[in-house]
């Protein structure tokens, strides 16, 4: 099926004269979980992981992807006729040299630009110079043979109240001027849908477990235009948005609003905006491509948002305790499979008040399927659970009140010792950024190996950040800040407010997965002489499974951490369980010492 | 004296229509440490620290300096009319923002354009260009009020033999050319007196403590040129240097052989050539702006250098060992100074095969003085030891086989338990990446937090870096590599071969100083699925105060990294000492546990 749509594809190529197509991942607004629309990527590798690209010249096809999908690109690759290119591996060539080295002399490089951001654009373009390589950027060739293709959604959207949101849309726009202000800039645009969907506190449901709705904006100086189609807005929202004076357009309408504007300083994110949509922008404009101030803003939560949040993931724990319980204690007793647990989750989520959607595709994953880091049981693969190895959980809930994420690894009987050494090495590592204390200044980049480091000490590595940040009822990766210890010159400064996931992990190729995840809200400690200090409350409140742990590889530190953990979960949590459930998380949250 | 001295600038500043005058620390190369003759900041100012920048207007007059060097600064500056600006301290302004709000509309900045690389010089001009300024960067006015200027050194050179080295000048240069031929290179300058002395393996003895020797090369594709003063050179080395074929010339004739540059492809540091020299190259040449190879080929040391380096660190350990028992068994016997305890171990350290000079002036600080990081005692400071206190002793040698830089922190009585605790947990950091894992990829920004997070969990911080490379027979600071936490978009990989320290410390003004201070040798370690794992071999042998150890801050990997540190130093130390040192060495590298 693959071999037949690629080679459809290379009929349309050769047709347009391009010799080289390149196929992202991304949707119009670069997004990084997509509507089903714009799966292109997926639609013509069969690969159907949250990450990668494809590259398609008249005789080879190439997928590259990162060390989360590995194990699954292999698997879905096979027979697709589609090379698989691991990323950041020794020796393997990256897919803009790949592009560079195809291409030839003089050669086309087409993709539908509506994907493919205008900082991409640019960089291939720097690729293919040497070879004097043209880029065709309106060409959707895989829309062209896509039949069936599903629509872009149409859901209602809602407005998130300010009860939850703790600021209005005004006192953001307010806030947002300042910065166009201090930039000299006259018109911002707004590419994201996060950064559309803060500023008017709008949410919908367009993306499958994600609170989002497809729209654009331009704020001016004194307007601000939200485009969308106009079916999604009911009454309400209508006189929500008119009150603060918004104007509404057709989503498309865009593109033509851009093409007009003349002589403005125009403050954009080339890494965000797409390429088509920029190439809409003449020159008497000045460009000022830099991160829309909005990312900062979303990220830095607010009292109100942080009290609210705190309550989700009191809501969230519950459930996912009770889910714990109901494992751990009729595993062997009733058939539980990889998709039948997952599903017992999310009805308990379900049972929460103010219960929005699962935060995104609920990981459940047995044994060596855990192995795959963003593994998704389908009914091909969904593994029969038994009383013995591990369980891996990831899983979150979006709820009115925010939005959670969270791992949880358990034992379904018994473990070997060398299991429980690795469970435990990943627990160190997340008891140990747990506890950090830090200066103001400090980044993911100093903080990483605080949580990886006790597995490099036994030469092992989590092919994958430590941990990202989380968005408030929206997409639950959301940045800029995150915990990753690679090269990268913008590495965001923790602010007090930020939110961010701390997950180490060890994956070993269909043998085992463990992760352990918490959320992590940073907040000002000590001010002193050296400066300001910070540390993180642990908003993730839920028992880890001691049956796991071998204390001789935890120090007294660690074992304080945990017991300390332990101790404030059981508070939080036991008042909402039953007496069974409550005598159980006495156990599971004992304290454990050498 | 030094109101008197700004006076008169003040004076040639107006003769000259200059507004505003900039005195940094450098000298026409850029090194840190510099020959009297460049000491210009110094005189001007009064402040003797190795870093820091002076700005002096019509009116006031300020010193830029780093956290190391706070106290001392505020020491020196008293009464001098010189404003202290503490660098990187929140509301501090930067001089160089000091430097555009202090010019005049269409004002001018001026300096010694010697002393001021291009980058710098550039970074200045962007400053002042909405002031309209101008820079004058001929004017050398410190030059011209300074009477008895000390003249630039002219003391001889010598070869480093090979079997020192490990490496020939040839070899060097062909290394060299592939490098230039990669960025199609014609002409490639050296301007750091440590890339021309590693490229001929020429050592000399113009600065205090450092065996390099005033120097410029232009190697080109079929040609190599030296600029030194003729004088330097004596027969043995001249023929050495033929032998090479070699072009000698003298020093300053390199300003006119960059004059005649045409249609060359130029490569050179803006950071490390003087924007004089620069301003000699004219249009006609395209400028590559790179970091020069030699830095990075220096800093990863060959199999010979390194078994030269464990030989010097081993004699420096004998040294310093014999140093610490004379301390710690004669303390309240007889007097002892911190002047006196350092000329006694620089006497120790001349007694080893092949001793060059100190490799740094010896940090000797008593109680409080050793808050100062760069302490340099003088017979007014100069503190008499008693029986009780920490005393902090920062030195090293350079011998023909390496270049060693080391500290330690002694007890020389009672102290207490605070003071205990701040001595455990800084040498908690400093076992804490002394047995560091990690993946090669890895940088300094990394690693940093391994040996500051034991005294940031404690609230308390040092202000400056945890370590830096060292170089061979050469700087003691040297680069790319180092161990630091701030943003640093140019941070190094650690690559096998390269040195760093690792000396954390705790500092409180007027009260205490404590560092401990090894070296060590980046190796690579296992290899597996998960890439190259690299970690540290110590290459310093010395014992440390166990005295001063409170285990109860120690884990009990931190004890096994002490005591088999202490295991080592016994086996490699014991057999050069007598019988007494080597009963005391016993007990002081005996195993401890909790």
């Amino acid at each position: 099926m693959i071999k037949n749509r690629i080679k459809k594809l290379r009929e349309l190529m050769k047709i347009n004269k391009i010799d080289v197509y390149y196929v992202p991942t991304d949707d119009d607004h670069m997004s990084e979980y997509v509507a089903d629309h714009f799966k292109s990527r997926e639609y013509i590798t069969g690969f159907t992981g949250s990450a990668g690209v494809c590259v398609i010249t008249l005789k080879e096809a190439g997928l590259w992807t990162d060390g989360r999908y590995f194990t699954q690109a292999e698997n879905q690759l096979k027979n697709s006729g589609v090379t698989l290119y691991k990323q950041r591996q020794a020796g393997v060539i990256n897919f803009e040299d790949f592009i560079a080295e195809k291409l030839p002399k003089n050669g086309v490089l087409g993709f539908d630009g509506k994907v493919v951001n205008e900082m991409t654009k640019e960089r291939l373009l720097s690729f293919i110079d040497k070879k004097n390589g043209k880029i065709v950027l309106d060409k959707d060739l895989i829309g062209e043979i896509w039949e069936n293709r599903e629509d872009i959604p149409l859901d209602k959207c809602f407005i998130l109240a300010d009860k939850y949101t703790g600021e209005s849309s005004s006192k953001k726009i307010v806030r947002l001027r300042e910065k166009m202000k201090e930039e000299n800039s006259d018109v911002l645009i707004f590419s994201s849908l996060e950064d559309v969907c803060w500023l008017f506190n709008l949410r919908g449901s367009d993306v499958e477990n994600t609170p989002l709705t497809y729209s654009y904006a331009i704020l001016e100086k004194d307007s601000v235009t939200l485009y969308i189609n106009s079916n999604k807005l009911d009454s309400k929202v209508n006189k929500e948005l008119l009150k603060n004076n918004v104007v509404i357009k057709e989503y498309d309408e865009i593109q033509n609003d851009l093409y007009k504007l003349n002589n403005k300083v125009v403050w954009l994110e080339k890494s965000c905006l797409n390429s088509f949509l920029y190439s809409q922008i003449n020159d008497t404009n000045t460009i000022i491509d830099k991160v829309n101030p909005t990312k900062l803003f979303r990220a830095v939560k607010n009292k109100i948002q942080i009290k609210n949040i705190r309550n989700a993931h009191l809501k969230d724990g519950i459930a996912m305790t009770k889910f714990l319980y109901y494992v751990k204690n009729n595993i062997g007793k009733e058939e539980m499979s990889e998709i039948s647990v997952s599903e017992y989750l999310e009805n308990l989520r379900r049972q929460q008040e103010g219960f929005i959607t699962p935060s995104f595709n609920t990981i459940s994953a047995y044994k060596g399927n855990a192995a795959m880091m963003h593994y998704s049981a389908n009914e091909e693969s969904n593994a029969i659970l038994k009383p013995e190895g591990f369980l891996l959980v990831d899983s979150g809930g979006t709820y009115f009140d925010g939005t959670t994420d969270i791992t949880r690894t358990i034992t379904l009987g018994k473990i070997s010792d060398e299991d429980k050494k690795l469970y435990t090495l990943v627990l160190k590592g997340m008891l140990s950024l747990m506890r950090a204390k830090f200066l103001y200044g400090t980044t993911g980049i100093n903080l990483d190996i605080l949580a990886r480091g006790p597995l490099w000490q036994h030469d092992i590595d989590y092919q994958c950040g430590t941990g990202h940040g989380v968005g408030f009822v929206m997409s639950v990766h959301e940045g800029p800040q995150n915990i990753r210890w690679g090269h990268n010159p913008n590495a965001a400064v923790i602010e007090e407010g930020m939110v961010v996931t701390d997950e180490p992990g060890v994956y070993i190729a269909n043998k085992i997965g463990i992760r352990i995840e918490n959320e992590l809200l940073a907040v000002n400690l000590t001010k002193n002489f050296y400066g300001q200090f910070m540390g993180f409350e642990t908003i993730t409140y839920c028992p880890i499974d001691l049956d796991a742990v071998d204390v001789k590889y935890l120090t007294n530190e660690d074992l304080e951490t945990l017991n300390s953990y332990h101790k404030m979960v059981f508070e939080k949590i036991s008042p909402f369980l039953d007496k069974k459930e409550k005598a159980w998380l006495k156990i599971q949250t004992r304290m454990i010492k050498k």
